[in-house]
């Protein structure tokens, strides 16, 4: 489906590090270093009006995790809606257009950054998979960002969230992130580090890792 | 952490049905019915401009990933980040100001909806968890809108996508869905079955869950 390759046969890129001006933005297998912005044109005709409208987690206890995302992390509740068996919460942060729930609700589809979290009814104490290694491989996180992540993180402590990895320290693997195949971080490169160190790694209710980015990070 | 509750200890909702009318917004505990438009005011103040910026899926072929979430669902490539032992490639879809991938990359985090792809280098035929059950209880989905599913379909088609759940066919958690605690969705509401059976439910080449719902879906 694409001629993007550097042609070996193994997944792996080559070792050898480059400058960013060189590189393709279309190639698919750079060569580890800096980021490389993406060159892609127009999208696709029949893809017009495509949105990322939403993601979706199913949560345990509704009492636990809509306080924490709506009083800790700011989102704002979209909608609500009991299917029977599960009741499903939309939540989002407001657009610059917007002042409630209704006012996203009433649009909810045109647009980007909602997250649907569905209450599985009498799922609490049920065992959730947070789809990172080693219990599994999947979903990573949800990325929230903000422009000041030292003021976030001391909300965070303030609301007795779960704080996995604080700001200022780099990434390991053995702290459970899942991105090397042997479960081990010597290959990460510098630049990343650097990047990371800059980034906390939070918990919700149910143990999905949220990674909270600071406005600029890379 | 919150006082909206409905006095039940086992999770489950009133099975009372009562018209949207009379609900309030704030409950956590609705019972089945329709959609109930939220009403939270303005968000925390230490929460401004946070945003919901990312969702991170793992996958374990670049060459088959991006060319499908490219191609066929229309994303451009952000950023292409290779940090060592993995590959980040952002992607997103544009906000009416942006014109090519670096349009984006230039203000990533100050905005919602991209999707982050983390290529494990070497997890070419890992078992992927796409967080549904009976295998995991997790993650669920992927929510894409856009405004004409009957052509979405066809092109979903024309491509070879894997289509799980077609227009036109209402919800069943045979279908692996995993909404109901008991693989049960006898439940189920009419309305939410109306609703679903206008979304199409295909997978990625990892098998993750994509719905494609329309615009004004519910």
């Amino acid at each position: 489906m694409t001629s993007a390759t550097n042609g070996t046969t193994n997944g792996q890129p080559d070792a050898h590090h480059h400058a960013n001006g060189n590189v393709d933005p279309h190639d698919l297998w750079p060569a580890p270093g800096g980021p490389i912005p993406g060159a892609d044109g127009p999208s696709p005709l029949g893809t017009a009006g495509f949105r990322m409208n939403h993601t979706m987690l199913r949560i345990t206890d509704p009492e636990v995790s809509i306080p924490f995302y709506r009083d800790v992390l700011g989102f704002r509740r979209v909608m609500t809606l009991n299917n029977g068996p599960c009741t499903v919460y939309y939540m989002a942060y407001y657009y610059p257009d917007e002042k409630t729930g209704a006012d996203i609700f009433k649009h909810m589809q045109q647009r980007d950054g909602l997250l649907e979290l569905v209450h599985v009814h009498g799922s609490k104490g049920r065992k959730v998979e947070n789809g990172n290694p080693p219990e599994s491989f999947g979903f990573g996180h949800l990325g929230i960002s903000c422009p000041d992540t030292v003021a976030a993180e001391e909300r965070f402590k303030a609301h007795g969230v779960e704080i996995f990895k604080p700001l200022g320290i780099e990434f390991s693997t053995k702290r459970g992130m899942g991105v090397a195949d042997d479960d081990n971080d010597d290959e990460l490169t510098e630049g990343f580090r650097k990047v990371f160190s800059r980034m906390i790694m939070i918990r919700d209710p149910d143990g999905y890792f949220i990674e909270v980015v600071p406005y600029g990070a890379g």
